[in-house]
């Protein structure tokens, strides 16, 4: 039995509809993990045990803590990159949800000097400057690439800084966002965003970004009008799950 | 209760069906949207309430006037981007169906000088001189993109000029068709066009476009024989929905 | 009733089969058509009436004289470009089967310099030498680019030579088999041939296409054995019916 | 009656269930093929007669000698180019599992001077400096690009040398892995290691690779835990078959 229990349903079932979300979507597979600051002690944070995305469910989501580890449960039923998790919550107060990714599109942009920024405005959370680059060799050596213990989750973060999303060379990315709605816009955003800026540079053309004002501009909907849940009616139409209108952050 | 109801069952179905056909070909997603002038007014036009185009049934259809606005219906349930329509339709009595979509292959065109224009016979609609693109910050500064009034719409509209389409800068385009079946075809074939054309730019080669003598050739066609109804019998095919022999514009 | 009747149910449900297998892998979608010389009347062809590919049955399938004439049947119920076909086996007494395709990634090779030849042995009948490109508008001028009679069918036969491929510019491509399962592994291999030399190209790189000595080289493998009917079996499990172990030629 | 009867299940069932995972990964279609080393007489190995990898279950499992032959059936039941694997297997000691696939993606390396190499952590196993490609003109002329004798195997299996990937001009590939998950894990990150390399030399940008010191880091993960068995529930999953925990090697 995991704290999970005392907390609502409907922030379970957020964070299990985002798992099977971003599977529906391709930005995780069998690996990646996405995650939420826990509503009722915010220095710890939900996450599955290591099952794949779009297979967790209600029972797989277990309390972290800022060190990656899960009161009662050995490590081995852990994702072993828990750690970027921990090292992003605890550093930045604000951020409520987080995201690892190896979506294929990103990663061009983290083998290269190609600049990962906002090119449409579905994906303006991602800024108007280049994204940083985190290269896990600049400070540990040679690796595997995992991000496997809480120096190299805290390297990884100081990275990313106050960034939405911090690459990861050769590896994937990893995001974090205010809300978790925030994040699943962004990052099922991102591949599209990556493939746009291929296209054009690919014929050898300058890219026109997102300006800073229009990246600073803030989307101020009521989140809970049709309008704005209609992209959660979407997402559970495509999972053949039912929609509960009103029902979602 | 809306005025739709004293609409014939046939352009209501088709109006869905379109809404349908976009999802399933991935010109439409959780947004964007398409509208038809209203049969029995023509200055107002038929378009869905804020919901995603796959699933838009004949309940969600709404009577919108020249100004956006729906009589009794609250501004939160419309479509944020429904001035688009209204301008477009306002500006242009022939034009009898419009679109706005944020079709991933198109943007690239939006965010640089890479010349939109027709290249195969299936997208000779767009016109063989590259489309215009509108960019958002000439008249209004920063923004978050969208167009969320009718100054914005009649802005995009005034870009377009007499054009089947118009880009939007770091957004997606919207689109004209003098009959809801031209703009479909249209519409279904602007993803392709762009792939073309970006499959020739990226190998550092030249496009030969259309001429504007074949763009400007209209097909006259009977629209009730088999070879023209052969399109929607495949769309509703792959719909799982009943084809009706001859029941289509 | 049509002179169908008499052609052995084998030889029929494979052309439907065809008509199936070609949606399935995108060679064909709502338009294009599959035809095969008449078993009975080698001066004659087999084809579909006005029909998607995939929605295609037995029923549906024609025999059609050398002038595109169907014996009792409107020329609205026919393929528009039926004239292809017809002066393809006009012309060539050995070819076996036609088809006429719009995939898209052979496009970009008709409206460029860019060259289209084998790379690949699963696509040799491609030939080694680039593939001829019929331009309608050098015999005709400004058309709708539909081959829609039989001077314009001639004109593009002429232009194919004795190839088994000419790409038709802005428009896509016909080709021609010495039996139908050729042809269905030719045009199947097509569009995976177009992306593997774009996908060279546009790398700014040279491609090593087939030699002509390993084009000429003919498969002399016994049609009938498990390896070679390997591929229906495949096609058959994809499409959902059931597959006849040596029932396929 | 084969000797496969004398394998326990679990190998047999873990070589259907590669073939089936190899399909809906992309890796192979209806051609190419999956063996393991048999484990009851490493002098021999295990592989499908000639079936599609999608549709191949555990009575067409056989056992092939070293020169291609299995006991009791002709050949043409079994894959034209078994000779691939016979030769490497014979060739290696270590390599437990091979492959044969034609990857689209992969291809374009086959037919230039592009860099086949590591760029992710998911692709490590294919290595840090640009896989070997071998032609088999340069030994055997003009063929028809198929390894159909062991003289061509081994020619093949020479200039993989130590390799785990041998790149095959105008052909494919082949890859041998020191287990069969090993093998499936390399083999499902290779098209996505190609096109990441593509995108970046399509952008005349230059890649990244993985260095040599992270290639050669091995993982040592207990492969019994449920952070290894993850990515066979996630193929079981989307197989639709039953996942066995702690059941898979």
């Amino acid at each position: 039995m995991t704290a999970t229990k005392t907390i609502t349903h409907t922030r379970l079932r957020e964070l299990v509809l985002a798992n099977h979300i971003l599977a529906l979507e391709g930005v995780l597979d069998a690996y990646g993990h996405v995650s939420v600051r826990n509503p009722n002690d915010p220095t710890s944070f939900l996450m599955s045990r290591s099952r794949s995305p779009e297979i967790v469910s209600e029972d797989d989501i277990l309390v972290h803590d800022f060190s990656g580890n899960v009161d009662g449960i050995a490590a081995k039923e852990l994702y072993r990159e828990r750690f970027i998790h921990a090292a992003i919550f605890a550093a930045r107060p604000a951020v409520q949800a987080v995201i690892h990714s190896h979506a294929d599109d990103v990663l061009p942009f983290s083998i290269s000097t190609l600049p990962f920024q906002a090119v449409f405005h579905g994906a303006s959370q991602v800024g108007a400057a280049p994204a940083p680059v985190w290269d896990i060799r600049h400070d540990f050596g040679d690796t595997n690439l995992l991000v496997e213990n809480m120096a190299q989750g805290e390297s990884l973060s100081r990275a990313m800084d106050d960034r939405t999303i911090v690459l990861m060379r050769g590896h994937g990315f990893a995001a974090a966002g205010a809300t978790l709605i925030n994040l699943l816009k962004m990052v099922t955003a991102i591949p599209r965003n990556a493939r746009v800026i291929l296209d054009v540079l690919h014929a050898g053309e300058t890219i026109v970004p997102l300006s800073a004002g229009e990246v600073a501009i803030r989307d101020t909907t009521d989140m809970t009008t049709p309008a704005a849940q209609r992209q959660w009616e979407f997402w559970c139409r495509r999972l053949g799950v039912t929609f509960e209108p009103g029902g979602y952050l």
